[in-house]
């Protein structure tokens, strides 16, 4: 069955409702990645935005008309039904809805009733005029068209009556699913249970969950909603969203798929689940939850003595599942999450077939888990990975420039924020090179001195421009202590960019390493000759 | 009716099972901490750890003989059973718990048949033996005896007459409570809600709840569990635990306080919760997860466009409860956590009553929000706080050294490790010192430059050292990017110690703010006359 038939939708809303996260914000180019990300998981159905009420969102439509093809996905459009006293035709909001031209839209519409009279100021049968009325509309335009009941839960509690009647109405006007919202996100499981199962006995239609985590049940609200009759799932990745965030989508289907024997994803979405949360994390830059239920770094990770001996007997004594369902693995102690598959996978993305050189691959992985074990990621750093790789096939490092040595320089008089100064000498192109920068930070002036530097012998690298910069302590939790990551985006001027990571327990270092990282892929990427190879230290 | 009765009973394990946590490593003094504020809460039982099998353990419990004095809790130690075909009073564990002198002892034994015969060799019966003996010996020495029914879950699907048989030896030996335990934390909540129900109608036994969140359901099956007729409820501070943590407890007493009305904590617990939860994250140098329920630094806040015009009309309509129930705050968009009331509150920890001066309050208030809102934090720096609150009251800060200029070098030969050199020039005592220190990092440097520059004014410096150093990244979430936040810790040699704070763009700069407080308020606490004031700029 097709993830976006009639039957059981995951429906995900990380770029609508989870974009609403406090400190999150999404360039266009970031959602439409995550769009990606979504459709190679599997889901049936990605929310979007709510174009003509963000311009982001707007464009967002507009460059995923032409910049996103989805395999498994329908894309959907966020929007609320018409103005009371307005025909829906005539609403400017409705019309933002219909030239987002996707095939699903979704409308959030007000089924408490003291909330239409309260906010909407309006008469309870005006507002299911305006649901009626706006179904009716896009439909008639071609949209499938799926309701999210705002408040529901409170509403049914409020008046019933009219939260009913405003299911029936949406469900008879042609709405493919009512999603119940928890919107405050402060239901019980049994509370939800009753619900759900009143209402599908009250009406004959299709039904689905849309939660919150504010009381720490979001997931068991869904799952409640489920056994009571739902047949539509809604989550984000990664649980992000306002508050205390949605429901996690991935927790949401692994449960589903691996506890109640139901297939949801498309293709094998499920083992690919734990990289395409971390994934997600690099472009949103939240820090991943390491406790995260099923994809977190320590979902399957054991240090008590009790279960390490115990996990030697039986390793299914403290994992509840196998952790490659969802492509997780158990760590005890220090083994870390790099494999061979993702190993090969990762360089074949690049461009490179590991696949008949199995040494290769070991020898790879290895340097790839030695390397993450000290606190490296490479799911973003893809430039820092084709140089391992390059580095792992070739047997020695390419290199364009030697580095003599660097040094920074940071100064403050009295109460006055300090200045930073670099200079770094280097050896390229059979000349030393030595260049001093200036900057806010040491980091700013070591970039400035760098390509000051390398700029006579290759002048390419007038191009290169430092496009972000994320610094992350992380804790390598094996005892060593946290150490900081650098991440450095660089581009060359023509929209393409590149990432390189540095790790040191000293900022500034990890920052230079990412630095030189970044000016070598950019060399590499220019088709500039590196210097004869020596063998790697 | 007291937390410690045979009432309903909040049970807390943060020191022995969420000790679990991966990257989470406590102090003898850590975990008296931490008891102390699980004690402020109100909890009725405090889990120590696990006297014997782990050395810090058994000198927290001796220590906690004179050192800790709990005003609502009691001290439970954590153990196993006597081994099979053995004496309890022989058993040199058993011995340790009862040299931990606590009034509960928490045994743990496998309620799951297979594992009896697979994990411990041995039979069910003699498991029930040992069971039975350990308790009756236990309870002869005048503890009360509480059990955790490990794998209860699994083991009841398993072999349910082995799991029943198990409750009742136990309830029948004099066990006050059988705690059931999702061990490997795969249930669903329905399935917990079945097995208890069952487990009751089958046993007179009291039954306990111990779930992990391996499924994102640890705290719904507690509901579930007590829903069903479990009256004593296990969890950690924040979820800590091992994989994806345990049950969380400020979760499980919010729902069932506010929302099942019933009252769990001693005093006003609840309201102190989110105060507490930060504060124990600052000793466990894990981050606050800020989407934590009713706690997290985001629960309250809110972003959204539809949401913050909504909520002008009714505050409830995105809000599940009243912050305030459980100290935390709603926010909009920039306001901070801060309230006069805590500050009062922290101002009178430190001796200064603020109580009958409110235009101060309102004036440190101010400046506390004003200072958090940029990535300050004040629950664990005390010393910073107090010289800021002297300030405030003094209109003037206190100062015992001008700072002319600071400097930090740091320089790397080709592939070497960098080393770091620092400069400061200050004046003190009416002298102008220069001096130069050297470290493996630029704070390392700076702390030794300004150790030395200061000691000639000022011999006591001597005897300060630099005990600890934690480095967060902050995302101020209000548009002005992450910023470096800088925790150091310093001590006198005589076993005191303060913590003082340094916030800034560059982590260098943050450093070194910490460090004018940590010396300052070193001076402070020593006696030492300030220089004369001059206004705050």
């Amino acid at each position: 069955m097709a993830p976006t038939s009639d039957g059981f939708h995951v429906y995900d809303t990380t770029l609508r409702d989870g974009a609403q996260q406090e400190g999150l914000a999404l360039t266009v180019a970031d959602k439409l990645a995550i769009a990606r990300h979504l459709d190679e998981l599997g889901v049936g159905f990605i929310e979007g935005g709510w174009p003509g009420a963000s311009p982001k969102d707007t464009e967002f439509f507009r460059r995923a008309q032409t910049e996103l093809t989805l395999h498994n996905a329908q894309l959907a459009a966020f929007g609320s039904t018409r103005r009371a006293g307005t025909k829906a035709a005539d609403d400017p909001l409705v019309a933002a809805l219909r030239e987002a031209r996707t095939p699903v839209v979704t409308l959030v519409a007000k089924s408490h009733a003291l909330h239409v009279e309260k906010a909407l100021r309006t008469t309870t049968d005006e507002g299911l005029a305006m649901l009626r009325d706006t179904i009716d509309h896009l439909r008639s335009e071609g949209a499938r068209v799926f309701i999210d009941a705002e408040h529901f839960f409170d509403g049914y509690r409020y008046d019933p009556k009219y939260a009913v009647e405003f299911v029936r109405v949406a469900a008879e006007s042609g709405a493919e699913v009512i999603a119940l919202c928890d919107t405050n996100g402060g239901m019980l499981p049994n509370e939800v249970a009753d619900a759900v199962g009143e209402v599908l006995a009250a009406s004959s239609a299709k039904l689905g969950i849309h939660c919150h985590n504010d009381a720490g049940c979001a997931v068991a609200n869904t799952l409640a909603a489920v056994d009571a009759g739902a047949t539509h799932v809604q989550g984000t990745l990664n649980g992000y969203g306002e508050r205390t965030g949605n429901a996690d989508l991935v927790t949401i289907v692994a449960n589903l798929e691996l506890k109640r024997r139901m297939k949801l994803l498309a293709g094998n979405g499920l083992q690919e689940s734990t990289r395409i949360s971390h994934a997600v994390s690099e472009i949103t830059n939240v820090p991943p939850y390491a406790r995260q239920p099923y994809v977190g770094a320590s979902a399957f990770a054991h240090k008590a003595g009790l279960h390490a001996s115990a996990i030697k007997v039986d390793p299914d004594l403290y994992q509840h599942v196998d952790p490659s369902l969802v492509g997780n693995d158990m760590r005890l102690l220090v083994s870390e999450m790099a494999g061979r598959a993702s190993v090969e996978l990762k360089g074949r993305e690049l461009g490179y077939d590991l696949s008949s050189d199995r040494e290769a691959q070991t020898r790879l992985t290895d340097r790839v888990k030695e390397l993450e074990a000290r606190g490296y990621t490479f799911e973003v750093a893809d430039a820092s990975f084709e140089l391992l790789l390059l580095e792992v096939l070739e047997g020695a490092r390419r290199r364009w420039f030697e580095v003599e040595s660097w040094r920074a320089l940071m100064d403050a008089r009295g109460g006055e924020v300090a200045l930073a100064e670099a200079t770094v000498k280097i050896h390229a192109a059979g000349e030393r090179h030595v260049a001093t920068g200036e900057g806010n930070g040491p980091v700013n002036a070591l970039d400035a001195a760098l390509r000051l530097a390398l700029c006579a012998a290759y002048p390419v690298i007038d191009r290169f421009s430092l496009v972000d910069y994320k610094v992350r302590i992380v804790d390598t939790g094996h005892g060593t202590g946290a150490v900081t990551r650098v991440l450095i985006e660089t581009g060359d001027g023509s929209g393409e960019t590149w990432t390189t990571v540095g790790v040191a327990a000293n900022i500034i270092e990890a920052s230079w390493e990412a630095l030189v990282d970044a000016m070598s892929f950019g060399l590499l990427r220019a088709g500039v000759e590196p210097v004869p190879a020596k063998p790697t230290e």
